[in-house]
């Protein structure tokens, strides 16, 4: 373990993470809350020192292994998180130190889960950082901040395999930077393009902004304590359209870009997401249609919720926890499934459905024609063998996680279904679940023990699995072991 | 596909009904229950009917190959099913046919779900066939058949790896016709021995039969309406313990009566699984003590619950509708978790879960040393790349059937509890579930088309899932395929 370069990794994220203050710190100026401010400056002092200290002692070596790229995207999360849950304790809107991390670990991972019951009455500056943590999040700092610096050269992809959503993602980085640049840029300009249809529909500017940013990064705070009651249907389905949108495949946007329209449309991955977004919504509005004044608004709220259940965004304009229980199923269903890889959303992932059921598909297959021999397909290419292990492997850990967060949790003495849903809420970054922790519940019951729990839930899902995981793996830590191949 | 050898299968199968008729025939006899004799008789007579046309029209060629003998197993279940509702409803005591097929199919596939809400209603007959179902469907029944046949030869196997519970079965059957007999002594010698237990404990005949009965097969039938509550715990405490020892790898046993004792002791599932017992137990005897008069009734009941849970057989002493939320979970995990493989009980087994486990394992362990080649391995020896994969395709099939059958079961509008734990109970062949389905409650209030799901889901799970869902791949049964390897 190179840990020289871990610390330049930890030491360049609390920098940045001391410039993403200054955007609640600005807020706290133009909404004239004078104490907020000086808790952000105090704030930003403090990751500017410990980011420049860990800088300082940092070697020259910037070498990168793979469990390396791991450990220090992991870190990073966690220091990023405990540095940001400092405005929330040290101004007193959120007394409890456990409780500030989570809501912060809740924001960076796009999770939208809240220990908040009345969000009101936060002030705008803490508000703000709260969305604008979904934001930064939801893309992944890491390789942000790395596609910045001139230094990283090579071994960047093990940052960015590490930090990115979906089994796939060297399909696209041949080369790593520039593949960041373009990832970003379509980022930056899907949220401005949503802010502006925002406060066209006549939203004011500082719920447009931290809206679009919890939309962008799939996160799913609400910056009011009425929800989204406030807000114009053209508004709710604005944000509708544009949750659907961020939690499409990236490389689709790629390609529309580049003009290739035909292969766009035809990424499997997409087909399967938007296809399990019509029938999810078409069922949910056959049951539920007698729970609204009419088919059309029945639609529009099926419709919001179905789109934000599947990107794990998390916003709710009704309470589901009332719907029938083939709605709940078909949710809890979404909730599990997720969004496309390669997308700023959560969950299992369709592409790995997609790749299991396929595995299903050609076991039959060679039962029926022993002999044959049958290749696992995707968009028309073979899968590596090693992809489809590891995403078995993958739902193995998956459920592993699953089962003990449900032991712990368990120990609070909550119901069934509030223990099932939360789990599988913070694992997938959703933010609500159904019973005490459905969308017009929160967080706050549960004790410190389970918030943490909920916390490595969150980081797990976010980083998927492995490299929160490898945290907790000894021989990470203290045996070296010179076999690795170099890169 | 070579339908001649099916029909002789299947016309065997019916002439075996038949004789196993014999068994409540008598009871009827004894117990003076003149018209429900004629009953038995009459649906006698018309197995015996139909096997015997079966029988005759069927070929001379005995050959099987692999996917015949599933399709084989699985329709023999359907067609044993089928048959043997006719007593319960013909006898009018059970008036609706499907709940008499559900009813059945929970009998032969051991899961002891039940539609009756008072069964002391039945007659001794009906209820000594009910249990007799469980004991016979325990082992499997086609196995026990063709194992007494001469004709069958060589392509006996492809029979028996698709009724036996478990992945290894290949392991103890280098003569497959002697294992079978050797595992039916087994089987036979423990029922014998529980059953004197229990007339030595006090247990009046008929209900001494009957539980033993449904405790070899891991069945779960009760045979009177007040459940447990007029045995002794001298008595229950027998059934906890065989409970346990037939959810052990019978494998253990045939070491055991070959003098391996330390090879026995060794086996890793049988570990595994008193581990998870002893855990479990634990655990929740420290979360419900304060619902017990006193330590000993704790641990007695607690004990109980988790032996019937985990070896899915369903018996419950006490309503655990009513424990504490950690108590649950670990209870519809235990259920999830299943007993072990080559054992009569159902569920996931524990071998399969140890394998995953061990994929994982190794999936970290390639992680931080890349180039280390390392085999998973079970009781010493390396698992075949093979039964690794299979072991995944499993747990991605069972996910698909748990996932489809619960947006079916939801239909009929019962809670998220219910729905969950009653499609986890009749997959894993366990019995009762929580909610509705709880140990005192009964499947008695679904629509009949979630009960055909039901019935779906017992058979998958007992059949191990591939037999029963080959059955609804059109291209078994219509495209042959002569490149089959011929056995």
């Amino acid at each position: 373990m190179n840990y020289l370069v871990l610390a330049y990794v930890l030491g360049v994220v609390c920098l940045f993470e001391a410039a993403f203050m200054l955007v609640p710190l600005i807020t706290a100026l133009i909404y004239k809350e004078g104490s907020i401010a000086v808790v952000y400056l105090l704030s930003t002092l403090i990751c500017t020192t410990i980011g420049a200290v860990l800088v300082i002692i940092s070697g020259k070596n910037r070498k990168i292994r793979a469990k390396e790229g791991m450990i220090a995207v992991a870190l990073s999360w966690i220091v990023m998180s405990l540095l940001g849950a400092l405005p929330f304790f040290i101004s007193g809107e959120i007394p409890k130190y456990v409780d500030a991390f989570f809501e912060t670990v809740s924001g960076f991972t796009t999770t939208g889960s809240t220990i908040l019951t009345n969000v009101s009455k936060l002030s705008y500056a803490n508000r703000m950082w709260r969305s604008f943590t979904h934001w930064v999040g939801g893309m992944g700092v890491i390789v942000f901040i790395l596609s910045l610096l001139p230094s990283a050269g090579g071994s960047f992809m093990n940052l960015m395999a590490a930090e990115s959503p979906g089994p796939d993602v060297s399909k696209i980085v041949p080369k790593v930077r520039d593949t960041a640049k373009t990832l970003y840029r379509i980022y930056i300009g899907m949220t401005l393009i949503q802010l502006v249809l925002l406060l066209l529909a006549g939203m004011n500017a500082f719920d447009a902004i931290t809206l679009t940013m919890g939309t962008a990064g799939t996160g799913g705070f609400a910056v009011r304590s009425d929800g989204f009651d406030s807000y114009t249907l053209l508004q709710t389905g604005i944000i509708a359209v544009f949750m659907l949108l961020f939690g499409i495949n990236f490389n689709f946007y790629v390609l529309l870009l580049r003009g290739k329209r035909k292969q766009a449309f035809r990424m499997e991955e997409v087909v399967s997401y938007i296809g399990i977004i019509l029938a999810a919504t078409t069922v949910i509005v056959i049951s539920v249609q007698s729970l609204f004044p009419d088919l059309f608004l029945a639609i529009h709220h099926v419709f919001f919720t179905v789109s934000s259940i599947i990107t794990t965004t998390g916003y709710a304009t009704v309470d589901f926890n009332l719907w029938t229980p083939i709605a709940q199923i078909i949710l809890v269903l979404l909730m599990i499934c997720g969004a496309c890889a390669g997308s700023t959303g959560g969950g299992f992932k369709v592409s790995r459905i997609n790749i299991i059921l396929k595995g299903v598909k050609k076991e039959f297959s060679t039962l029926v024609h022993p002999r044959s021999v049958k290749k696992v397909r995707m968009d028309g290419k073979p899968i590596a063998h090693e992809i489809v292990r590891s995403v078995n492997v993958f739902l193995a850990i998956y459920i592993s996680i699953f089962v003990f967060s449900l032991i712990l949790i368990a120990l609070d003495g909550k119901d069934l279904v509030t223990n099932f849903t939360s789990v599988a809420a913070t694992l997938n970054n959703i933010g609500p679940g159904l019973g005490e922790v459905g969308p017009m519940g929160s967080f706050a019951d549960f004790s410190p023990f389970a918030k943490l729990v909920f916390c490595f839930d969150m980081l797990a899902g976010r980083l998927e699995l492995l490299p929160i995981l490898l945290l907790f793996l000894p021989s990470m830590w203290f045996r070296r072991n010179r076999r690795i191949v170099s890169q």
